[in-house]
């Protein structure tokens, strides 16, 4: 391609409402226009890296036994009211009326769609199992798009879904689907992490989510040093950090006037923070009467809960909700910087950490008051323990091997096993072997394409630009002359390397613009054309270019006569 | 791909809602499913089709230096209010709100976006001229959706738009997307016409529609028999038919009571229907009063009125609009079947065939009395002619080579030079080479590349099936084994052949069901591989399989051993 026939469409202002370094430099080396809040042109540069993706995601689901089809965007709302998603499913679900006031929803996600279509297509257990994909244009109306592709509205998804008649059939082609999806991200060259995932409000039984490591990440990724074990930080157990045994001391009542956070009593005290425990009152399970009885959580005071976790203690109400002051002082007798764990009349749920230490320090249930010297066995009448906490930096790692380490991540990928929410509610099933009706068991298998791009940005990038891959650059090859339109010699050099690498299949940005060298650079550094040749008046004297690697910044000199075998080789 | 791996989905029965054949193969092939009204699901076999239309469109747009970009199916309201068309577009455009309750469309067309786009990334005449194109999802509210994609409301379209300082520079454009279009759809194999097309509301100066000739198409078209000329009937200008110069007959009133119709009176009288002339009553102009005169057009009794060629008559109103019969008869004092150019008080307009006609029969302005020996330039004061009417089979071409034929065609592309409409509405410019700043000039370009599969088979199917050209075919050759799978021989011929394809880069789709050869037969004929190899015990004793040819039903022996060759080499 030459610059000069092409929308190059570079900017060298960084915009003021992009937040994420990917947002500001999609903009910067166009490759997405904003039409509106969450919605985007892709730039010839952005759809070029958009279908490279595509193409990898396309290759390896179809080698990993998927087969493509297509499903439309706009979905009848009939198909969402079977599954029950049309009320529970909340605005980020765009329904529309058409011309004749019928319901249709603007796909977020096909689940309804494909159940459907399984329903009426596969009858026998000998076409199962099915794996079926699409790659197709989805939409979800954030309430506040941002970091330009990386939330948007509109954007490109791969969705696989796969059906079942066994728990361990469906394994298998899970495993698949992990499978692919490290190839996908290692094809890109991308560092991620496949992480234990919460199978959350969607139901289903196993899930892991694939992250991009970077900082400019919305999750916490939690991985050990030492092996393959990653978890979103809100599905990472917590393993017990046991303390020393000790005598067991006096339980004592001291005075804490006005000391109310645990950094508080901690140094009025004298006494480390590890060694002191906090006192969460949670909203339990509302019974038959409609009475909502409360719930101890106790924590050591430098953990931090993690409500997920706590939510699936069966004492605990769902959805997860601290209980308001004024409830815990009417029924406990104190505020909430003075409770614990002794002699409390609510169940008491302890951490696993929290329920290893000796001699520890608590509210004593009196406002301005805690007990020191306090021990489990001896004090607390009941209690159970949990994993209720959040993994921190340092913890051991779950699976026995290493410490945990703790970075942010970009979503990019989530596998999911459903089981029968759709099927059952969808009834989707055929007939088995034995000649009996069997609801169908079900995966999900989701990629974001459009979201891959600028998580590799935010992962690859410098000062200058993007730095892409080889294997979803925009163009492999960036030819720059200097000074081209006034050298003949440059010109017939230039003109000749774009001819050979188009003719070996190469694609090449041939930069014929009448610039000056130095926009030239900026430009394709900006753009993040992995590899650069320059083409000047004095190298030539030696039948020489200069080579620049974009990703390496190496610079070296290369004879002409070999050139086009150097660049289709790398 | 083996069929016990795939999701085939043929089906013996015809669909009862398909009304078209394309429609009712698609479903019975297991190409598409209904999912609502106007949308549809591509299973695998439909979707492969889809991708290959959209590949050939690909590569011949960018041949022809258009650049590929992506814009989304959501847009903005505003743009369609700076264009104008939020108010002035039916109710086919989708309009939608999002949760902030802001006013959005579903895409039908993308003439705002990209205008929006251009006139913020374009500012040089140096940039210009400029082509993109995007291939895409749009939707169109169609309030009776048929014949399946032929007339979805979902459907993939390859939309081009360029831009232009200059109405010759938009030609050159306008004529290499001409030539572009040509060679797509011989590249797929069509039989198609481009044809002269109306500039209709949508405005601008030239426009061109291809057709695929089929008899189920929803549009006429007119083509010479020698010669390239061809026009939507719209479009196709008629040539006057001109009668042999008779010495003048006497004027003559003659009574014809009750005889209302061409037809009637030509019996009646017992002269030729070319000789008499029927005169229409049609709106006029409103004038600044607020008054509609009335306007006569006269035409061979035995020829159509074409309403657009009508329409286009400085004297006629516009909507086009037949005069109601009670104003006539109020205004000219007799019946519809009663009126003649001869002493009427309106302005009249002859058809170039009518005005030829010497001692014509037409209506005498008065109730059940005709005039017989009627002469344009001696009975009538004052006439203008006119091109008025239909072309019909075997009228002259009006490129004056060979003579017209009429067939059904299905638009599947449609080019337009759309002049400043947009760009001036939307205030799309650049400064020109001198410095001022000019409107851009426009041209659009779509095809439909959902409908071109649907056409492909109105133009390519037999009774047993879709005989699909090899270009778009979703596979090139079909394995079919008899009784695989008691057969061991017979077994490893057919997965040696299916290697050797797929390491040849071959699509092959390889029928390894337990299923009787019949059933293999008729499903590899319903969906229409255009070649197949039959693998049978009794030629395996002489080393040979059948070959069948889908298009032309050849059938022949051929060794096992040249096979590879022969399959790769077609």
């Amino acid at each position: 391609m030459r610059t000069s026939q092409y929308l190059l469409s570079t900017q060298k202002e960084t915009p003021a409402d992009a937040e994420v370094i990917s947002h500001q430099l999609m903009l910067r080396s166009g490759m997405i226009r904003k039409v509106a809040s969450g919605l985007y042109n892709y730039l010839p540069t952005g759809l070029r890296v958009l279908n490279k993706v595509a193409n990898i995601v396309r290759e390896e689901m179809n080698r990993a036994g998927a087969i493509e089809i297509l499903m439309p965007v706009v979905q009848p709302a009939d198909l969402w009211e079977e599954s029950g998603r049309w009320e529970e499913y909340g605005p980020e679900l765009l329904r529309i009326k058409d011309r004749h006031h019928r319901d249709f929803v603007l796909g977020p996600t096909h689940e309804e769609v494909v159940t459907a279509l399984v329903r009426n297509e596969v009858s026998s257990y000998k076409q199962l199992p099915l794996n079926v994909y699409q790659i197709q244009t989805k939409f979800r109306d954030e309430v506040r798009p941002r970091f330009g592709i990386m939330r948007g509205r509109e954007f490109t998804m791969k969705d696989a879904y796969s059906f079942h008649l066994s728990q361990e059939c469906l394994q298998t082609t899970y495993d698949k689907m992990y499978a692919a999806y490290c190839r996908i991200f290692e094809r890109i060259g991308l560092d991620f992490r496949p992480v234990i995932a919460d199978t959350g409000s969607i139901g289903g039984s196993a899930s892991h989510e694939f992250h991009v490591l970077a900082d400019s990440g919305e999750d916490d990724i939690a991985f050990s040093n030492a092996s393959d074990y990653a978890a979103n930080v809100e599905m990472a157990e917590a393993l017990a950090i046991t303390q020393p045994a000790e005598a067991e001391a006096e339980l004592t009542k001291v005075a804490t006037p006005e000391q109310r956070t645990i950094s508080d009593v901690s140094t009025f005290l004298n006494i480390p923070v590890e060694k002191t425990v906090k006192t969460l009152i949670v909203y339990g399970v509302t019974d038959e009467d409609g009475n909502t009885p409360l719930v101890a959580l106790v924590l050591r005071g430098d953990h931090t809960l993690n409500e997920i976790k706590a939510e699936k203690h069966p004492l605990v109400g769902t959805p997860f909700a601290m209980a308001d002051e004024t409830v815990v002082e009417a029924q406990l007798g104190c505020n909430f910087g003075s409770i614990g764990p002794v002699g409390l009349a609510i169940p008491v749920i302890a951490d696993r950490s929290a329920a290893t230490i000796p001699n520890f320090v608590c509210g004593a249930n009196e406002n301005d008051v805690h007990l020191t010297g306090v021990n489990w066995s001896r004090d607390v009448s009941e209690f159970t323990e949990f994993d209720l906490r959040n993994v921190e930096a340092g913890d051991k790692s779950p699976d026995g091997q290493g410490t945990l380490e703790i970075k942010r991540g970009i979503e990019v990928g989530h596998i999911f096993q459903l089981g029968d929410k759709y099927s059952k509610a969808m009834n989707c099933g055929v007939l088995s072997e034995t000649g009996k009706h069997e609801t169908l068991t079900m995966g999900c298998y989701g990629i974001g394409v459009s979201r891959i791009m600028a998580a590799t940005i935010e992962q690859n990038h410098d000062k200058y630009g993007i730095k892409w891959p080889d294997a979803i650059a925009p163009f492999k090859v960036a030819i720059i002359p200097m000074n081209m339109h006034k050298s003949h010699r440059i010109k017939e050099v230039a003109e000749q390397l774009y001819d050979d690498l188009l003719a070996q299949g190469v694609e090449v940005l041939f930069d014929d613009r009448k610039e000056r060298p130095g926009v030239m650079f900026n430009d394709m550094e900006l753009v993040g054309v992995p590899h650069a040749i320059v083409i000047g008046e004095r190298n030539l004297d030696n039948n020489e270019v200069e080579y620049k690697n974009r990703r390496t910044g190496e610079k070296s000199m290369l004879s002409i006569d070999n050139l086009v075998d150097f660049l289709t080789s790398l």
